[in-house]
This record gives C-alpha cells, structure tokens and sequence, in this order.
C-alpha cells in the first residue's frame, strides 16, 4: 500500500519513522510541509528527508506545494497531519477533497474537518468506495472509534462521558495534588509542553467539546456543530473549590457527555468520586461509554502526543490496507 | 447473512433475543441445544423457540442433532456457544472444525477450542477465506481482542496484565472492602451467583491461565500451553495478607500477566497501589497493554454475564458481515 503525508511536523515524522521501522507494507510515495514537497513513486527516502528537515526546516522541494502531492502523487491513502485551524478545517479540508475526488483513501489527525464536514466528506468517500477514518481525532491513542464503530458494534450507546483533554486533566491534577491556583498549575503546564501559550482553545472547553462533536455526528447519529454544545471551562474555577472536592473524598474533572436520547452534548468541571474510572492523573485521557449490551465500558490512555498520533494513524492505516487494498 | 447457533443457554438466548430486537440483517436458519435442533431455511421464528424452550426444556425437534445443524443448515456464519469442557474443548471443537470444513466462519465465546486448537483452525479458516472470531472468550464485554487486532494494530505489545476473572475479583474485593475471611467472601459468591458450586476453575486462577494462552498464542505470536503458565490462585490468601496491603493504601488483585520479550506467563495474587487503573470493584475486568507507540492503554468492562457475552458475539458477527459478507 502506498500513502502520501501531508504534514512533516512532530505526528508526521513519527508516522514517518514508525512506517520505516515496521514492516507494515506501507511505502510512502509522497510527503509534503507547508513549505515544500516531494513526489517519488518508487517510494520516499525517508532517512533523507528527515534529515533535510532537520538540517533546511523543510522536507522536500519548495516548489512543490502540498496540494501538487494531494492531486499528483500515487497513493492509496492520503494521510493529513498538517498544521490545521480547527474552527475553518483548513488546509485540511481542501486537501481531503482532492484526495476523495480521487478516489483515495484518507486518514487524519485533523479535527476541524471531521467536526465540520463529515457529512459531506463521508458521502463523498462511500460514493467512491474508499474510506475516510479519523482514530486520531478523538483521544489520541486510545482505539475509542474502532471500539464503538466495530467492537461495540450492535451496541446501543445510552451515554458516553469522558475526560476527553490532556491539558486540562494536568491543570486539575495539579490544584488537587499540590493545592496550586488555576494560575500556577497553567504556568506549570505551559513550561512542560502541555500546555498551548494561549491556552483558550483547552481550557475553555473547546477541544473537548468538538470531540463530543465528532462522536456524536461520526458515531450516534447526530447532527450537531460547535454551537450546539453547553461548554463550561475550567478557568474560573478556584482552589477553594477543589478543596472542598477533597474534603468528601472526592475532585473535580472537566468532563465532557453525550446523552444521545436527551440530545445533549455539554462540557462541565465535575465533582466526582476519587474512585470514579474517569478520575486518570495528569495528561491522561478516559472515555466511559454505557451501552444496552456491554454495559459500561471504560477506556483510559494517552490523549496526545505524536508517537501516540501516529498509533492511531497506523491503526487506520492497517483497516484500510487489509480492508481495501490487500483483501482479507 | 444468515447464522447458526448452537448452544440455547441464557448467552444463546441472549444472542437470539438480540437479533429479534435490533435491525442487523442477520437471520438464524438453525438453532440447536444439547437435547434438541432446529433447521429452517427462510430463518427460525425466535419467540417460537424462545417459548418452547420455556415451557419443554428445549427449543427444537429432539430428533435434530447440534451436528445435524453444523452439517446440514444452511448459514454463513456458525455461533458456538454450547455448555463446553474448556481442557477437551468438546463439544465445541467438533461443531467449529465442522463448520469451518464446510467453508463457513465461525464465531465462539468457547476458551477451550481457541486455547487448544488455534492454529489448527484459523490455518483451515484461512485456507477457505474464512473468519473464526473469539472476542466472547476474553474479559466478556470488553472489545479487547478487536482492540489489539485492529485500533491497535501496528503496535508491539511490550506487557499485557489485567484482571482477567471476575468471581475473583469480586472474592478481592470483599476480603479487602469487608475484611471477610476468603471462605466467607467465596459463600457470599456463591449466593450471587458470581462464583460455581466448584470455584476452582476460577480460584485457582486456572481461568485467568486460559486467557492468557489465547491472548498469547492469537495476538502475540506465541505458542504456549497452560502448563506453560505460572500460576498461583486465591484460594490461599488470608484477612491478613489483605489488612496488611490497605495499611499501605495497597491492596491485592489476582493479575494474568503476559511479558512476551521474556517469555513469560503469570497468574499471581499481585500487591497494588488503590489507584492503579487495574484496581477495579466487584465482578468487573480489566486489562492494560503497554504498547511502543500507544503507550498503556487500559480497557475496563464487565467480564462476564449473558448479555455481556451476546454483545461481544454480535461485534464479531458484524466484523464478519461487513468484512465477508456484504462487502464494504
């Protein structure tokens, strides 16, 4: 199976490395950053272009665009990873089209559009017989797509909740632990990475609502957008707050909920017991889904992180090759 | 796509009720139980069954055979959940190698066969383009096998461990919880229904053994046998091995452990920290895989229970519909 990958950033070049260390079947016949590309369709050197990454900053040739490897190279699957603005989609958006409009495959990390334009881009992938999967949108490495959309198959979802963002499960870890303002523990989580330095986007909600987004509209068959979540962040809540958690034995948790029947999708700062499955420390991820035959089942793992990005990638990866490309 | 199902017990009927109530275009042209079986081509009438099984003891015509329905009824995929001895793997051995020899898939929550006999008889699936699927035979409800074959795919296992048998756990748990004597906490089991007339099966930890041999030998490219498995039960352990843990915030859990770089097989009661994700209450399962590229990923689910198990046996049958039978 051949791919190309649009993105050359940290997922991209792990996606990179892991396809060379793993005999998988997936050679690359194209790659491409914002600002270069390349096209090989006896297969990319990658050893080469990740060293002239990390030497020039750019992978391929500055001539070729990102969109001349998505219209012209020979692939299978596009894999998009570029840096994408989550509330336009774009330039993942655009590229997804040119991929579907040829009849490949996709798979990406990219929220914005899945949460925007699944609809549509699905319409568009089945009408041509290909797959579009989107694993590493929701919960980094956690296979929670895979689980609902096979091995929970025939189950129906009474209700999903989860701490579905690193960065804010770090700042409420840290104020419960060590008694630190929001403040303090944002600084704390900004100098280790784990946090953005305009930290908006986590704290306010927002990530995890269009998480919820993509669940409801990919999973349980609802047709919902941004606007249609009830989102309370985690900023304006104080140490008192979590103190008083403590003191029952319980603590707080952004908690992010889809009660399909209610047709709600909202995000909240929780109390909730300490023993409470949902209750992960510092960036971990944990996602409780509550079905009519399993019953309650829990996922917990890593919800960031490029290696972890790129396990899920592969994950669709390995569906589509053995599902489309290879047979079974 | 149209099934058969052997076995009639509270998971069979699970199973059929299941398949009455959801729309999953899958019919039942053949049922059987121990005593009776049914053929029926244009597909079984459930209630019918359901009914006379009530009232008779069994659902079908007692001249009718479970291999009679193996051999002769007309279906795409066999279900084969009958009473079956997990050290022989009989009867269900013989109705898979039946059903597989005709060129059918085959879907089991059935330990023994797949303990035994796997690569005997995914090689005979493999040479008719068959599937034979057996998530039911792990941790009931949790979608772990279809987790680590396919949202996980591409990972190395570097160690699995879990909680793998409920009636333990439950056991555990209130030896920990109550400071009940094992013997007291084993009564109280039995009662609930949690534990059989003879828990050794599952106190010995020769349950969780089992487990691990299929998680070993189907996932991890191993070739073991339950002599291969070091195992230790619980039937040894006493109130005070269990105070002495909770002094320490720790408590005892009876962990199935693979370590596939060291060729290693274990089930032993294990001393834990409270908030290790594996600590979980009552009947409940867990497991955690610690991959190369995920990281660790822990699923936690009922692990047992008819409708439980009837979830999992319809994920599988779905997998099949979707990959065999109606295509993609």
């Amino acid at each position: 199976m051949r791919i190309a990958l649009l993105g050359f950033g940290s997922v991209g070049q792990g996606i990179a490395r892991a396809l060379r260390e793993k005999d998988l079947g997936i050679s690359i016949t194209g790659i491409a950053d914002s600002r270069s590309g390349l096209i090989a369709p006896g297969g990319i050197d990658i050893d080469a272009a990740l060293a002239q990454k990390r030497e020039l900053g750019y992978c391929g040739d500055p001539s070729v665009r990102p969109m001349d490897v998505a219209l012209l190279a020979e692939y299978d699957a596009l894999v998009e990873v570029t840096p994408t603005d989550v509330i336009t989609g774009e330039p993942a958006l655009t590229h997804i089209r040119a991929a579907l409009g040829r009849g490949r495959h996709v798979v990406t990390s990219n929220k914005g559009p899945i949460a925007l334009a699944y609809d549509d881009l699905i319409a568009e992938a089945e009408s041509r017989h290909v797959s579009l999967r989107y694993e590493a949108t929701v919960c980094g490495a956690i296979p929670i797509i895979h689980a609902l959309q096979e091995g929970l198959a025939g189950n129906r979802v009474k209700r999903l909740s989860g701490v579905l963002n690193g960065t804010c499960n770090y700042i409420l870890t840290r104020m419960s632990d060590e008694g630190l303002t929001y403040e303090q523990a944002l600084m704390e989580a900004r100098e280790l990475g784990y946090a953005e330095a305009d930290p908006t986007y986590d704290v306010k909600g927002i990530d995890a609502a269009i998480k919820l987004v993509i669940l409801a509209n990919t999973i349980l068959h609802m047709d919902k957008a941004l606007d249609d979540v009830q989102i309370t962040g985690i900023d304006l809540l104080t140490p008192d707050a979590l103190r008083l958690a403590e003191e029952q034995e319980m603590t707080i948790r952004l908690i992010g909920e889809i009660i399909p029947d209610e047709d709600i999708l909202r995000v909240s700062p929780r109390i909730i017991g300490k023993a409470h499955p949902l209750v992960v420390e510092g960036t971990l991820n944990a996602v409780t889904v509550d079905t009519d035959m399993a019953g309650e089942i829990t996922f917990i793992g890593k919800g960031a992180g490029s290696v972890e990005t790129a396990s899920a990638i592969i994950g669709d990866l390995l569906f589509i090759r053995d599902r489309y490309v290879t047979g079974t």
